[in-house]
């Protein structure tokens, strides 16, 4: 375990940029003394912000670029005028070097994956990344993978994201197997997309020694936290998350507007304010800000673009988490192990059937 | 319209069958007077329950069958040996004859798709079913659609659910031209699932005199109630759908533990208890239950397997509107404007290119 982690920062990512990433960055060094910055972006915005955090200036160095990439272009425009240059370019280019153990942005998503599969490249047997994240369940916390990394899904990459999703858990949850679910519509194994069923098909039949695959689960299973491990292609889970942020989003509304209809409920919400303030830190989509890339040759988290400082913190804790648990090179090992024994001859099998 | 709303039902439907079902129907029938129902069940389960309901009993007719369609069986299965005389089969028949105006039943949703389309057709024009629904929203209510009555769609197919579920939002919401969106991950032209985009620029090219096509929402739209129809493919609106019911229980879930924390919080919540009441009405997925099928000819109503009876009387509410407002007429008679006139042509270019 290192002594220090070193973390590349894109400061000029998000809707907001350094009057975010800024900030943010100082709350997650409050919580994490041994983090060292590398922070990229444009002097003149970002040297008056680290002036007046001079707790994060005593222990980040500052590399001057005065290109950004913007949020809303298309990944071949962002590629065509970022590459070696941008903000975003460079704090990739630090993991690359192996200067930053892990690289923090907020900016354009597309653009993001894109620099981040030309520059760093992706893992030996995976062709395509993936975004997980820590989804908050009833049970705790689980694991969602895509998020929207890619579009559609064939069996082997739903596989290779079981795979990735399940060594993430046993390093984030510290458990032995933990149990993988495939989201389909409905549990019967005669139900859903062609891809999933032949995928939970090849995991049910293969012998699996580092997780537990436990069938087809459905979008109220994510909440319940059914399983550890939600696999689901990009389309699908990028929709679920997102309806699930507006529902949160919606019941928070109604909440507010329940309480303030009279003085009763108003006192009532005044002394449960503890109980609403414990629900409140739950529901805070904040708290667990911060994708994970998978599938790269080093870790790249992505934070929501429109985060405050207090989400964009979220996010840098979590790449800090992924080194202090050494979540790379699990990876790459469960990979190796997975590949090499148990479920590639299956799902080659299964692909050609 | 008509005097008498006459309908279908299915008693032997949902995990309970009888028990909810004829309950649920007294409910329904307390609500609108002015209902007459056909009950299609077995005599020795339903007749008692019936007995216990004399207000029910007063306006139904019982037509006894001891064929019942198991809710896990296989659309295949279930059509094998319930067609001609499963209380699923003979409720939609009486659709089909013109004795009832709808047909609502809780049970096994493949097998009634299948019988559906079996036995009731499809509107000239339209390949496949959808199931709809009404979403609540901050706005009010939104249509959402397809939850899960096909699996993947062509832009052919999108742009099909977008003139029913106007139609259905006409209806329902009084509106001249409703708003639809297409469900996709981000909201830029360029991104997403090629059919969704597809679908996209032919309805942005259209001219559409029934509804206004306002261009791609996200997940959290639906949830905001950005538009009052959002078109999707069946696999991903079923997980959207299961996604935020699971978010919505979650929430309660925390705010229960939350609430009971503490005296303070206990007494608090007694204060605003009305506040919390008008709360859980909001949140109560048994005030949206009741998926409508469209597309076939003929009215079906699908509610929730696990309803209780309040959830299954809102799926005969929902008939009841459909029959009350005329939305089967009044779909027809759009699809078959804007097939004739606006998209028709320009879908067929776009498959094409």
């Amino acid at each position: 375990m290192p002594d220090i982690i070193r973390i590349a920062l894109d400061a000029m990512g998000g809707d907001h940029g350094p009057p975010v990433t800024i900030p943010g960055a100082d709350l997650a060094l409050q919580r994490h003394t041994d983090i060292e910055f590398i922070i990229f972006g444009d002097q003149a915005q970002v040297g008056p912000l680290l002036d007046a955090h001079p707790r994060l200036k005593a222990k980040s160095r500052l590399v001057h670029t005065d290109v950004a990439i913007r949020m809303d272009d298309k990944p071949s425009q962002a590629l065509r005028y970022g590459r070696w240059k941008s903000s975003m370019w460079l704090a990739l280019d630090a993991v690359k070097k192996g200067e930053a153990a892990v690289a923090v942005s907020a900016g354009n998503t597309g653009a993001l994956m894109a620099m981040s599969r030309f520059n760093l490249k992706m893992i030996e047997g995976i062709e395509r990344p993936a975004i997980a994240a820590l989804w908050p369940t009833l049970r705790g916390e689980s694991i969602v993978l895509d998020l929207g990394a890619s579009i559609g899904a064939d069996a082997r990459h739903l596989i290779n994201l079981a795979v990735m999703g399940s060594a993430m858990a046993r390093v984030l949850f510290d458990l032995e197997r933990p149990t993988v679910g495939l989201l389909n519509i409905g549990v019967e194994e005669v139900k859903g997309l062609e891809e999933v069923r032949e995928a939970g098909a090849i995991l049910r039949a293969s012998r699996l020694p580092h997780f537990d695959y436990v069938g087809f689960v459905e979008g109220d299973d994510i909440g319940k936290g059914t399983t550890d491990v939600i696999v689901t292609e990009g389309f699908a889970g990028n929709i679920a998350l997102k309806t699930a942020e507006g529902t949160a989003r919606q019941i928070a509304q109604y909440l507010r507007s329940a309480i303030s209809r009279s003085w009763m409920s108003k006192l009532g919400y005044l002394l449960a304010r503890p109980a609403f303030q414990a629900l409140r830190d739950k529901m805070d989509p904040r708290n667990s800000n911060g994708g994970v890339f998978l599938g790269l040759k080093g870790i790249v988290i992505k934070s929501h673009g429109g985060a405050d400082p207090e989400g964009f913190a979220a996010a840098v804790d979590i790449g800090y988490d992924m080194v202090r648990y050494d979540l790379q090179e699990k990876i790459v090992q469960s990979l190796a192990r997975d590949q090499d024994t148990d479920i590639q001859p299956l799902a080659a099998g299964g692909a050609g059937s």
